[in-house]
């Protein structure tokens, strides 16, 4: 196949050129002899067009909070120390473009996860602070629900709560995301077509789904919903089963706190077995915690989230190699904290530290808390932490008296900054572009630089 | 053309599908009637697929310290408020894809813009410093002179010395970018096939081209380049000519200074018009005072550094739909200062106020810096600024008494930063990775990630 071997990926031109040479080829054979056998080649050849532009399923993973210097910083976090090259990541592999976040004009240009989700959710720019809601508060029918009209499985895994922002945007609507409850409610009571919105959701939120005030959990139940509260339950559930998984009271524990430092992973391995049938699935996914690293301005706990959704795309990207008919689309809701991999003049982003961490910053300053002797925690924090801690650092944390975690927490945070070279602006979030990567069908229709809501705007296009 | 019509950009599998539909349909035909047209075909399909794929010229425009911030960033501020819309950018329209910049490992992950150039020019990873030479301080072929030596003609169009980092590495080799005269010296001595490197160079560096000891103008006049010193003598320069133009001791003044903010656009279009020749061009432009602007953390300055290049490239856009046998390639060698779109926890950016300056920060500060007395000089801010101060802010600025620009000049950035809610995390470098745009013959070739050695293998590929 001589003309095949001369293409390289993504040739437009030759791609063209291929276009109207079988076009010239096809009127001639057209003309001359082989009309039946032309109109036959033409058939074959649209079918094929779209078998190969329209994705069975659909998996969208939303990494909250993950602007470019959290993908760039994670390949250096990432990077084999053994070997003279910097190795790829799946972040590098898939990167086909990127995106712009901005909320609608009355919220500036910094959105907050609300108004993003609503974005990639519905294609529709809103307010911060909006659930799949129009800047008008007008409900704006999401991905989800679309997918489910049209006889789609349907769900969502995530670290966060399931009636957070992110999944509450694809699940439902309210004019704001702070009514936990009311969106934990609208989970269960809206309908699309008289079926609930999705067939699988995995996360936290025992606090807003067994309230004394209502029972959620048991309603799903009632409904015919298998219900676990472990992620190790969830290989044993019946496949194909409707699900809910709620793994904690609020979110989930930071990856760097559980044993194996990942469980995004299971989550989404769950959810795909669970959603697999004939028609086709529409799953999101969403990495919610590195956002909340990026609030918290802790680094170590953002590259341990990166690295739990890095080996979730790598698996999600081996079983779009084994399932072709599907496509993967991988973006963030905006960038948190800031952050940035160098500070105070030094050309120096050393990320190798937080390699030598087996807890959380968090949980570190927790253990620091409960410590009155300021001796016996300094020592107890070159313990934790794996370290000889200056005369200056040592004074630095025997300083603070007071039995005060956000103290033991930001002096956590800022040695494992100046160890790392980290430097962040905010508490909260930025305006800066996020990466786009895509996989699988059709995956080649998300690359350049694209607004949020185009990539809703080309997901829901393939639903039919 | 009906096929033609079903195809849209960058689609893999339907180029792949045609291409062996055409194979097909071709082996049809040369089997049953047509060998000779058939061949015939396949010529033709081989020439065009060359003449596709290799462009006859070559831009490759650096925007040093660009990373992603600054071109977010910028696509804000030239935000039209009358509109509801947010518009397009260049940077926006011609994005492709982001490149790494990580430097040889002896230096780390976070590199200077002296590695990242030798990196772009010869795609060669080096040490932080080096200019044209490998970690073992061994001269590397760089693009230009690949160029050179291919027949093709070859220019410089830099903002900053054309002794600077950036441009060095593309005219000659150095063990270290701090030896400035040795630089320059060498711009001069080396030669290519007994040629020079370049047949025009454009930018600043009175300072180190006509020195006691040596002056390297005159050397360049007497081989016979026409020497330019004034920006608005370059339109009348005899196309085709040899050309060295210094228009200034050092940098040139950022183009907040200039009369139209402008002055990058003139030298890009001037060394294309003067390198356009039958056998094509390569051609390096760096906006080298982006970096300049992070440095310093005045957002001020980028961002109307970046409207110069913004317009710059929409010249060149236009130059490639109307020459589209060239291709344009725009990167950063790494991304300067820190920037971000946020800080304090406020989710906002609001670069509206810099619309409103007509002067550059530091021209400001050193206007602040003439006025002896404090009120005088308070009422003199808020007339340069155009702006009320507050009490505070008025204060702040009368607590300085030192006759100390660095201390004026870090004041009105401080209060440009409030105003803007921007945020700064070094006055170095950071290890982010940055945006790459291209458009024309072969600019597919750059979309995704890359790292910046890629960047300059592939266009040194090109080079026939």
């Amino acid at each position: 196949m001589f003309v095949r071997n001369l293409l390289r990926e993504n040739d437009l031109h030759r791609m063209r050129l291929l276009a109207d040479l079988i076009d010239v080829t096809m009127f001639l054979v057209d003309r001359i002899f082989m009309k039946k056998l032309a109109a036959a080649w033409l058939c074959l050849f649209s079918a094929s067009v779209w078998a190969e532009t329209t994705p069975k399923n659909i998996i969208f993973v939303i990494s909250d909070g993950m602007g470019p210097a959290y993908t760039t910083g994670y390949r250096y976090f990432a990077d084999d120390p053994a070997t003279k090259e910097v190795e790829e990541t799946v972040f590098d592999r898939l990167y086909v473009g990127s995106a712009s976040t901005y909320p609608a004009p009355v919220s500036g240009y910094v959105t907050d996860s609300a108004a993003a989700a609503t974005a990639l959710s519905s294609g529709v720019k809103s307010y911060n602070g909006a659930i799949g809601v129009d800047a008008d508060k007008q409900p704006v029918q999401t991905l989800l629900e679309k997918a489910k009209a049209a006889g789609y499985k349907t769900g969502v895994a995530v670290t966060s709560q399931i009636n957070h922002a992110t999944p509450a945007a694809f699940l439902t609507h309210n004019e704001s995301r702070r009514n936990y409850n009311a969106i934990a409610d609208s989970i269960f009571d809206q309908r699309v077509n008289g079926q609930f919105t999705a067939d699988v959701m995995l996360g936290g939120g025992w606090l807003y789904f067994q309230r004394k005030d209502r029972d959620i959990v048991q309603q799903f139940k009632d409904a015919g919903y298998t219900y676990v509260d472990k992620i190790d339950q969830l290989p044993s559930v019946k496949q194909g089963s409707p699900l809910l998984g709620l793994f904690a009271e609020i979110g989930l524990p930071w990856a760097l706190d559980y044993p194996q430092k990942r469980r995004l992973l299971p989550l989404a391995e769950a959810a795909v077995h669970q959603l697999e049938n004939d028609k086709g699935f529409v799953l999101m996914i969403e990495a919610s915690q590195v956002d909340w690293a990026g609030h918290a301005n802790d680094v170590a706990a953002a590259m341990v989230e990166m690295a739990d959704l890095s080996d979730t795309l790598e698996w999600l990207e081996a079983y779009v190699d084994s399932h072709p008919d599907t496509l993967l689309v991988v973006t963030a809701d905006h960038s948190t904290g800031g952050l940035t991999l160098a500070r105070d003049g030094e050309y120096i982003w050393s990320p190798e530290f937080i390699h030598t961490l087996d807890q959380s910053p968090k949980t570190i300053a927790d253990e620091l808390g409960k410590i009155d002797d300021a001796k016996k925690r300094a020592a107890s924090a070159e313990k934790l932490l794996k370290v000889e801690l200056t005369k200056d650092e040592k004074e630095s944390l025997e300083a603070i008296t007071a039995k005060d975690d956000k103290a033991f927490y930001a002096w956590v945070k800022h040695y494992i900054d100046l160890k790392t070279h980290t430097g962040w602006t905010t508490d909260g979030h930025t305006a800066v572009d996020v990466p786009v990567l895509a996989k699988g069908v059709a995956a080649s229709k998300f690359a350049g630089n694209q607004d949020n809501t185009d990539l809703a705007k080309k997901l829901g296009s393939f639903i039919q």
